[in-house]
């Protein structure tokens, strides 16, 4: 290294520096940097907020950041604010500030152009790392999400809700539906190592389903407490066999809890020592 | 009529006042009103204009109001800009007061409390009458949006692009997926009248199908002009035998064109003269 001023200005450096590892690289390194596959979702109900709803997510985030590999703001319960709730989004994803991974639960899915423009407001004016989106309209619907390769996008395979067997579970060619999602993803969609799936802690015979036909994809598994999915159970079916490959969402559990940061840690803790019995 | 001051105050004389009508109802009436089933999709896209996107939206409104019964707002064309497009987004709503259907393309679908949320997004927040709906999550994702009836929801059905043929073609028990979605919604859903379907017209026969299994069922119909379905075979394939039951989008034509009030007129009068022949 020279000791006198380099003449090239750091901008124009910047561009041989190293090509940025994809979302799913990131995210698997921020497991092991963070020691955690706690996710928790920022779903601000306002029926239960005493303050305003940007102010309730830094306090939980401060409270939680400790315990937590990711973030997952949910944008429905900004949006029901109007602009104010877009601004308070904005505010908290900035409060976050880079240190964990923000997943935007926003289940997006449009064609090419319109879904170009959702990949903007979620990766440049929201700033997030990732988004959920669904896969109801096909490969040209979700590319642009994929675009990139250091942002993700889940892809809605089999959700934790009752109506998830309405059709997600339906028989194509012998094999329920969210089978031929899973393997679209696996074998098409993930090109760029940015690709993940969402699969509900309250199905873990689909979780261990999916884990078999997508064996190197990260999945995102909600519905662990108030919806009913059992930890050990989730974790068992959907680990990737190095103790990694899924991160589990837990919302009113922790953002409603007495002590949100004993929450989160108790469940990040549990989610550990089950990372350790099924590795 | 007694020509006394009422002793009872207005807001508990309204409470006798009728039910207003269920949406698809209120979507009919505005059909035979306006004489047009043209709806303009705005899609305002920030490459394309030289003005802040509430100003542009306005003036295709004041342009194009004569020759429509309904707007469509694109929520990605307006979430892309942060609080600012939000802000954009309520403001154009505002301005159309009421004097045509404003459905929010908006394509939510989450499970029950986050979809409820996404409602009061869409219908308070917004004012928008109807959003459309994706159908993946099931039944409980979409009844949120259905719970009122003078607000409706389109449910995704076979969509307009390339992507199409993924997931909603696939066979079950072998017929595509998108007919047990248009049966789901005309047999299940659609209890409230007020649930829609959205069929591209860039599949005719796709449109046709499912106008034969949801005979009564208003359809939203994207993909003419730009995207290639012709109009007369898209009205030919889903009228519903008295010359509605279907409103046809536009964007970029209408949008973009050199004179946007003669553009709408000119589909409107398209679309009427199509109406006649296949009525």
């Amino acid at each position: 290294m020279s000791s006198r001023p380099s003449p090239v200005p750091a901008a124009a450096a910047s561009t041989t520096a190293p090509t940025p590892p994809a979302f799913n690289k990131r995210l698997a390194d921020a497991i092991d940097r963070d020691g955690s596959v706690l996710c928790v979702g920022l779903d601000p109900r306002l029926d239960r907020l005493e303050e305003p709803i940007a102010d309730f997510c830094r306090r939980i985030v401060d409270a939680t950041i400790d315990a937590v590999v990711a973030y997952k703001p949910n944008s429905a319960f900004f949006e029901q604010l109007g602009a104010t709730g877009w601004q308070a989004l904005e505010t908290v994803v900035r409060h976050i500030g880079g240190a964990r991974i923000v997943i935007l639960d926003a289940k997006r899915g449009d064609i090419g152009p319109t879904a170009a423009a959702y990949a903007r407001a979620a990766f440049e004016a929201i700033g997030a790392d990732a988004l959920t989106v669904n896969p109801y309209l096909g490969g040209d619907s979700v590319a642009p999400f994929l675009a990139d390769a250091t942002h993700g996008a889940f892809v809605l395979c089999h959700t934790s809700n009752p109506g998830a067997t309405d059709f997600q579970t339906l028989p194509v060619d012998g094999r329920p539906l969210y089978h031929r999602v899973a393997a679209r993803v696996a074998d098409d969609w993930n090109a760029a190592d940015n690709a993940g799936l969402v699969v509900g802690a309250t199905y873990p015979a689909a979780l261990e389903a999916v884990r078999a036909l997508a064996p190197r994809l990260p999945i995102l598994v909600p519905g662990v407490g108030a919806q009913g999915g059992d930890v050990d159970a989730a974790l068992a079916a959907g680990l990737d066999g190095g103790g990694r490959g899924l991160i589990v969402n837990s919302s009113r559990e922790i953002l409603y809890a007495d002590d949100p940061r004993s929450a989160a840690r108790r469940l990040r803790d549990a989610l550990n020592a089950a990372r350790e019995r099924h590795r």
